[in-house]
């Protein structure tokens, strides 16, 4: 069994993290840190996990995490990772950072979006951005810090990969509508997060470019295309818990078929597991509780336009079962393990 | 006082109306009709109207609408106010159809986005686009028929008619992301509108230019543009009641500030009592229960994007709210009559 | 015209005060006080209100109250009124508290549940417990100072009055379950109020008696009682932002029909304007955006039991109608002055 | 592993049954029929399970799935259970009917709540009503036909077997306040699972006894006190998918502190591996997609008053969830066995 430890697991995405390792055959949640419930058993805090959950929140600690843990998982506002994760890795242990810290690999741009200091450049260099479906898993078998992916890139990034990689939009069109539930934006009290007032609400925030999660999606979109490009990217916050689905809008630079975007997408993905192509349009309530990205795709003929719509879980493949999947991968373990029984719920 | 008839009052368009109207100090609702609730009391159907609505719903009877009504809503399934209106128009009655039979003026469209046969070519003719903010209160004035835009082209056109009036889009750019509340499917029961199917859930649906309210949307914009263009819209059914929010993303033709288009956008509307400009961009929230349409706009520097967002309650500015409001002009009424207590609830 | 004033505007009940003053025909609001707000325009806090609330946010100043407003609404967390109401009273303003502090007649009771002391003797005896349909309109008529009752206690002694006054019930086994809308518990920021916390969940809390609704609740009915007793009452949250309904539990004292039962409620409320005895249960969608109290009965032959469902919104007869309701009465105006607009949206 | 017929697999509990199937180690499902989706491929009637049932609706075969199951689970509405569960058990199949067919002991009883003749006598003595917590299990080991019990009863008998059974309360007192999201109501269609019906409202309905699992809690209820007793039972619907919570009120025959009743309920399910005592009131997100019965009781001194709080997943422990226990036992695998893994999602 490996040994895991959760920084940060009070959180919604560090509980759901522990809830998910609990049920993983090949390791042990052996150390749980949390700032707000250091001493309390985790399953008075979240009673859901009575009986499943004989674990005590600790006080950060990073020799006792490298005393009985193999794999860190560090789930932390951003800015904190990068402090903490040094005496980790020269320990030789792995880390896989959910938050943001080591996503960006410019320094610059991580400072004029975060408004702090990048972490050091060695270890933005050392660390791999995880979004296993870009071609990366070699690299991911390999590495020893990953970047997980913020979740509106995921769903963003795997929305337009076919459609980049075979250079059949233009690049300059490239319109991300995307509407989260709640859960995205934290346990942490929030006018926002009042139930008053988002329920029977839609709220388009940070738009025109000002969401941190613009530059991210444009350093992978980049990558894909070979060249700089900036992208339309607005969040919206919906009446939900969980979900997240992204309406991606593309000009086709020639006119193709339904039938040619939809192979072009199938066989693109035909041999990952977490992606279904959708004969429909996908829903957010189909991929609930699972790691899966469902996407679809339509070509508007009088427009020559595409539209591309994926819907994730934001806190499953937009957080933390992505991050289960990226251990996976580093372990060397079959890439589903763990992940594979996350059947949804429906209702 | 005027005496109001409303053909097909209890679904929630009709029944929503016949709440507004009975707060109208000018008019007087003489005659309901309604397929499913002929013979009962309006308010043992809606119990929230105890007290408020002294009135039974009847079997349509075109003869006795007219020996009781001077002014007559429609508020039917498409296809059927095309055929009852010609004998209400005769006797000299004003017809405010609040369906979709008279919305496109060419039959040819029609035909083909709803898969019948248009109104009669004298009928489409006759018919005024009711949307008031779009230079056209004198017609409106003088209009006997007026056909009541949807929910959608609502929010969408105002969300785009000051810039296309000002020639500051490319108008081969336009994409409308909307999100609507279940209300907007009427009451009819579906799978579509089970609570377990879309509490928890986002729906994209119609999309790639399949939804009516496309042709509807091009025929406003080519208007108001001077030549034909088309555009990219997709609907989403999201888990409120009420609301319906747009997000517009258009390409400016050339480099503008925040602040031109926010003055462009003030100027266009600044005498229009039913749209306010918002310093921040708008929440359905805000508008519900009122004939607001909220706009918001952002310039993105880095794209040369322009995002504008508008937001209505679909029921209301979408629909009924819209519908008095074009009636007040239509008899030389003040415009917001009726319809200037109906300040939000707010949570 | 009236000149009002409220401290504490800017919270949930204190802005949907504002907002129904604002219709109201007979009173201008002059004064509001705001600790989070002072010095900002309300409608940029409540961007709803656009247009429709030309105020800004103050400090609470006791002296220009005074010189400015004629009636005071109070809408503090409780304990502050007590310590503010002096001054306005000796100046002859009339007041109104729609918190807590002069509900409970008997000092001792009021520490006791409230955990600190309670207002002064003499101003206990001088608040009105404003509870109208009570059988203490005339008493209203000469009050300075009115104590607001609470939400659930509005609920339950409706629901209780006519068979409690009737002497048909057993007055040891009187149960009250209620399930309230989020809005309860107001604006401030807490766990039980996130949205995550509250969407898909039902939580009961303070039960066995441990709620300071329950010695409001008693109070009253052991007025009417004519003897002192004692009642079980649960409430609980449910997800949704307005709206409060009691189920209450009787055993009657001799077998009763249905009918009676209706026949005794009916006439008991006859000239209540804002009582509607309803043929089937009550829901709280019926009476949403209103001052009404909707009342059911249902006998159950089998165990000689009397179930009686009340249904109001908890922002308005729960709260902020039901003070306006006692401001109309306090200054003889008709008793549904700027309350008969108030239908209810539906859906 | 053993082969699993399900009939009616489409509706809500057929299909969350067939997805804790799939999870289950020792059984495949061999067999789905349904009425409304014969012919079609599962998953794309729901898309959710896509990748993960890989079956085909087949239309209702008796002597197909004598050839093909071993265990067969029925989920239609009642009336048809028990015309088609002969043949089966005379091959010797295991049946577990989830509906209310076998449920009533008495087919007079049967006969006056359902309007139609109860199933044939035989058949009612040979099932076995299915709460395993009510010291069953010996007899579920040894049962060929299985009657699943309702939600509502599961919730309201175990929060009332240990206070009955150790003799502490009044049986003339029992009171079970009920509220369950609308998944309770299945997929079919109605004006009540309207998503503009039910959302912002809370519904009571089929109070004072006219509901149908009044009369078994009734009849288990009875069986635990020794003698027959009537209860006061109503359900409400509240806007949550999943989820159903009971408040039972009691009267305690003599006084009782807190810790004795805690100290009961904890003693008498100590080996029960789905009940989990709460220290606080239970929360119905806190079982939401779990087998769990989660209780809290809290003893009222004031009025010698015992509230027990009790929630369960009203399509898991309160259906399917219970029916896999229920088979577990019959087939002498642990009890626990394809239920442990769900642990619930939070948020």
């Amino acid at each position: 069994m490996i040994n895991i430890g959760i920084i940060g697991a009070t959180g919604y995405t560090g509980i759901e993290l522990l809830r998910l390792l609990k049920q993983h055959p090949k390791v042990t949640v052996t150390r749980v840190t949390t700032e707000s419930y250091a001493g309390k058993k985790i399953d008075t805090v979240y009673p859901h996990l009575k009986n499943h959950a004989d674990l005590t929140g600790e006080i950060l600690n990073i020799d006792d995490l490298i005393a009985h843990c193999d794999v860190i998982f560090i789930s932390l506002p951003h800015g904190h990772a990068a402090k903490i994760v040094q005496p980790l890795l020269a320990a030789g242990k792995k880390v896989i950072d959910i938050g943001a810290d080591f996503r960006l690999k410019n320094a610059q741009d991580y400072q004029q979006w975060y408004q702090h200091p990048a972490a050091e450049a060695a270890l933005l260099k050392q660390a791999v951005y995880g979004l296993p479906e870009t071609g990366i898993k070699e690299t991911l078998a390999k590495a020893t810090l990953i970047a997980n992916p913020g979740c509106y890139p995921t769903a963003s990034i795997l929305a337009t990969l076919p459609a980049l990689k075979a250079g059949i939009i233009d690049t300059n069109s490239c319109v991300y509508d995307a509407k989260s539930g709640v859960s995205g934006a934290g346990r942490t009290l929030s006018l926002r997060n009042h139930f008053c007032e988002i329920t029977e609400n839609v709220v388009p925030y940070q738009a025109a470019g000002a969401h941190r999660h613009t530059p991210e999606i444009e350093q992978a979109l980049s990558a894909i295309a070979g060249h700089t490009l900036t992208v339309q990217f607005t969040p919206h916050l919906v009446p939900l818990i969980r979900g997240l689905l992204v309406t991606a809008y593309f000009k086709l630079t020639s006119p193709l078929s339904q039938q040619d975007v939809m192979t072009l997408y199938q066989n693109t993905y035909a041999h990952e597991p977490f992606i279904r192509i959708t004969d429909h349009l996908p829903e957010v309530k189909h991929v609930r509780g699972t790691n899966y990205c469902d996407i679809g795709c339509q070509v508007d003929t009088r427009t020559q336009g595409l539209i591309v719509v994926s819907a994730i879980d934001n806190l499953i493949k937009g957080a933390v079962g992505q991050a289960i999947q990226n251990m996976n991968l580093m372990l060397h373990f079959p890439e589903t393990l763990g992940l594979d029984h996350l059947c949804a719920q429906y209702p």
